[in-house]
């Protein structure tokens, strides 16, 4: 049977995604312990971090990142006007203020601006999961709602077992597509069309 | 020193999220290979496919899915009024038509609407990775665009070094807390508090 040949749909997933916030605008309100999570990922996919939240009660974490010019920090409460640069691409809420977050994501759906408000799975465009990164690998561990803890496990394990230069020679691999593309430029080259060029030039 | 508490930031990464489409409109322009996995992912996601492509040049997946009326099937070409339902959440295109592709995305782009132009980097907010999935348990391997080759091979050496087990093990953890939830309503519970209310249980 023709069917058989396509695989079967599992659903109840996730669309997982590396999301690109590369020099783009990216709004935390609260300066907590989540949010000090939040804007570490943030970071470190170089997102321009923009901080909201009274300097009062400020996770040390999250005063460091300020002290050092690392966000752009706004010291007060949150205001719907914080929403109207349409540079900002995303929204993280975490305070501990269940209606003003609710506030806060019904204003991110009417201006069609993808929001996580920490702790309200419903007012949630994406989840995070558990992320091991090594240079340019970067492996993310979601176990879908059912345990946090498993994930961060499963992802500790899968850490465990890679080789130790596996980030070092994924970064390799980049470079040596990069100069690739320089000899062959428009080529998608397959690990075939590689070879052949790694031996072309082996051979000249 | 107080500042070598905190991680320091690693840049280069890309954020990667667990993105909730379950029953929102996903909008699919091409019915190509690259379409057909597109489509996989996102109905493995419970997302709603519109998908939009001439009948003519359909990849075989891509016939099946709309056969089996797995998607909601325009046969058309795209048009920019396609993008004037408030409810498509995403857009995602895989045409071999760049002029075509770049009108899309920055039609995405007024309309802020998340988009990924397949083979087009500059024209995507997101990126796809090498995705295991295991029941409830999904693992997406990124290179951070360095190699998607080598992403599928890390991505095959995780899985062949799991537990054949671990998907239904996470399920059972995802069940046992579920029904912790109902003894405990709005107990965010950590392994500790867990394993109290399963003894609490086994000595009633």
């Amino acid at each position: 049977m023709a069917d058989e040949k396509f695989p079967e749909i599992q659903g109840g997933g996730s669309l997982i995604l590396a999301w690109q916030v590369r020099n783009k605008k990216v709004l935390v309100v609260g300066g907590g312990e989540v949010a000090a999570g939040r804007i570490l990922n943030l970071l470190n996919a170089d997102a321009k971090v923009i901080l909201i939240s009274p300097r009062d009660g400020l996770n040390p974490e999250v005063a460091y990142r300020i002290e050092r010019g690392q966000v752009t920090y706004h010291d007060k409460l949150f205001e719907p006007s914080d929403l109207d640069d349409p540079a900002i691409t995303m929204v993280m809420t975490a305070v501990d203020d269940p209606e003003a977050s609710t506030r806060i994501w019904k204003l991110c759906k009417e201006k069609r601006i993808a929001a996580n408000i920490a702790d309200v799975p419903p007012e949630c465009d994406f989840y995070f999961g558990s992320v091991h990164r090594d240079g340019p690998l970067q492996i993310m561990v979601s176990t879908n709602g059912n345990g946090p803890k498993m994930a961060n496990i499963v992802r500790r394990r899968i850490a465990a077992t890679l080789p130790p230069n596996i980030g070092e020679a994924i970064a390799k691999v980049g470079a040596l597509r990069k100069k690739l593309r320089v000899l062959a430029p428009g080529d998608e080259q397959g690990p075939k069309r590689m070879k052949w060029y790694v031996l072309s030039r082996k051979l000249a």
